[in-house]
């Protein structure tokens, strides 16, 4: 049961979203803007940053929904998503991501562990500057959900089934209004 | 130096949102809304509560310009915000401050620490639903941020009258568009 007063029916941050319309405005633009906005990281590859991200932080909700997610822009491959959380090390991504997993996983234990041993085999693997914020923000993003959604100990659906379908909604609708939808 | 291009001279985030303005605004306006906004919780008590998690995940750039901020509010008293880094619960707070610590101390560590008891001993303190929910966004915030700025090694100036001076701008102006002040 959630730790404050929502709402009843609406899954993981929806329901404190609903709480406190101010802040999520500006929580729905940024995960619009760093998971579906123009990036050359696709969007499959910025949602497997996140359910990383989250896995490790051991939020349910949040590493189930976004890697049913980019389950969904993957036609479908849960296996690739189990295999990213479990190892990404082994998993059938590009050395980029392995290099940008590497650094996001630095992230979420603190942001002094990134080193520029780090930074620079991302770079040496084609990554951009641009593609090192990103997934610097993102992995900070998703520690900030995960706090948030566990933190107030959010409603956490038990079916997977849940999560196929609110993901195919969100891959069709984005982010921004999730909360209302 | 940071680990990426961005302009010299414009300290912790603000360097980083120049590179990426679609994410500066959102970012700036959870801060404004956070920090500033309507809110029974006092603008130095929200600070406060930032400084404390920037301090746990030991962010020079972020306890520094927050503590100023916090300082700035509270008639300079840079010790009492001192005392709440190093023991808030002997810091000359309220008891509602201390348990909402608590809980931003709980967050800090992972959103899942943050006990039944945590919530149950804030709401004895007085702290209504929305300042229980409030608090477990800005600590939630500040660990992104954190990592954030310290993910991607922000420049951190390490003259204490930077942040004086700085934290006197922010606190006339506001955090939005912050990144171009």
């Amino acid at each position: 049961m959630p730790h404050i007063d929502v709402p009843a029916g609406l899954a993981g941050p929806r329901g404190l979203m609903v709480l406190r319309p101010e802040t999520a405005g500006p929580l729905s633009e940024m995960a619009e803007v760093l998971l579906r906005g123009p990036s050359t990281l696709s969007r499959a590859e910025r949602e497997l940053i996140g359910t990383y991200v989250s896995s490790e932080n051991d939020c349910c909700y949040c590493q189930t929904i976004h890697g049913a997610v980019a389950a969904h822009y993957l036609d479908g491959d849960e296996e690739l998503v189990r295999s990213v959380k479990q190892d990404f090390r082994h998993a059938a991504v590009s050395a980029k991501m392995k290099a940008l997993l590497n650094i996001a996983g630095k992230v979420q234990q603190s942001g002094k562990s990134v080193t520029e041993k780090d930074v620079a085999e991302a770079r040496d693997q084609g990554a951009t500057d641009l593609e090192i914020h990103d997934t610097v923000l993102i992995a900070a993003n998703f520690c900030m959900m995960n706090r948030y959604v566990d933190g107030l100990a959010a409603w956490t659906p038990e079916d997977p089934q849940f999560y196929r379908e609110r993901a195919v909604k969100l891959a069709d609708h984005g982010y921004l209004g999730s909360a209302s939808r």
